[in-house]
């Protein structure tokens, strides 16, 4: 099935909408029972006297869970050819079980490949906030696409 | 039970390995299903039709193995105050099911917080390596720790 987005159809200056997804509090704890297990994200009575004053997700989840928005608002329908990383990850504030995420992606930049034209890269901000609309994360990161037409001119 | 590592102990310019883990084929596809579920992640027929020639760990994936070293290797054992964000995480080469991945952190930058004299923040680098001594991640991030004893002149 041919996907639907390519290199072409990422527009610098567009954002969309990347839907919502529930913390939920196992999940969260079960992360970071797996790769955090850092008290204040497992362990609920010694996060209540943290200085966060409860339990809090850790920023490896949070990125991940919005991994699983972008795959689900665009990426699983793109020739998506993987990233070579992020940048300026900021964990704004806290992000609590049984908070309501939302994120957002705006396209800053995209430029074709010079040594392989079938491929294009393109910069992405991601902005996601809490139900409170607070700003809970920031990052920036880069994904390659395959361009739909390679014969075009370069 | 009073940890070993506070701000204090984060000296510029020392680095220590942090462990060796085994990159394991079942928890990797799990963790890609969950947060990542991109074809050359989950889906071993189209991995290896794809530029990557079989599975890959999502990059993700990777972030939260390394953190899961940071916590074994001295985190857990610190005054750890949580991390405002991470930057510069450049997934270089691919991690395989199978790989054994070791990390190094190196202390880059440390001060005193000058508006909460009771924390200081630390710049860390990781640098991944898989068996064969490639580099296949390196990211750079802020901790937050106690200050062993905050009554010290800033």
């Amino acid at each position: 099935m041919t996907p639907t987005y390519f290199w072409e159809d990422f527009k610098v200056g567009e954002s969309s909408e990347m839907g919502r997804r529930l913390v939920d509090r196992d999940e969260m704890i079960a992360f970071a029972q797996n790769f955090d297990p850092q008290s204040f994200h497992v362990d609920e009575a010694a996060a209540k006297a943290s200085m966060f004053g409860g339990l809090i997700a850790s920023g490896w989840h949070t990125c991940a869970m919005v991994m699983r928005m972008m795959c689900d608002s665009y990426l699983l329908d793109s020739a998506s050819l993987g990233s070579p990383g992020v940048e300026n990850v900021k964990w704004v504030k806290p992000v609590r079980p049984g908070d309501t995420i939302r994120a957002m992606r705006t396209v800053l930049e995209s430029r074709r490949s010079g040594s392989r034209p079938g491929m294009g890269i393109v910069k992405t901000r991601w902005e996601v906030f809490n139900q409170s609309d607070e700003l809970v994360m920031t990052m920036e990161g880069y994904g390659l696409f395959k361009v739909r037409d390679p014969a075009t001119a370069l």
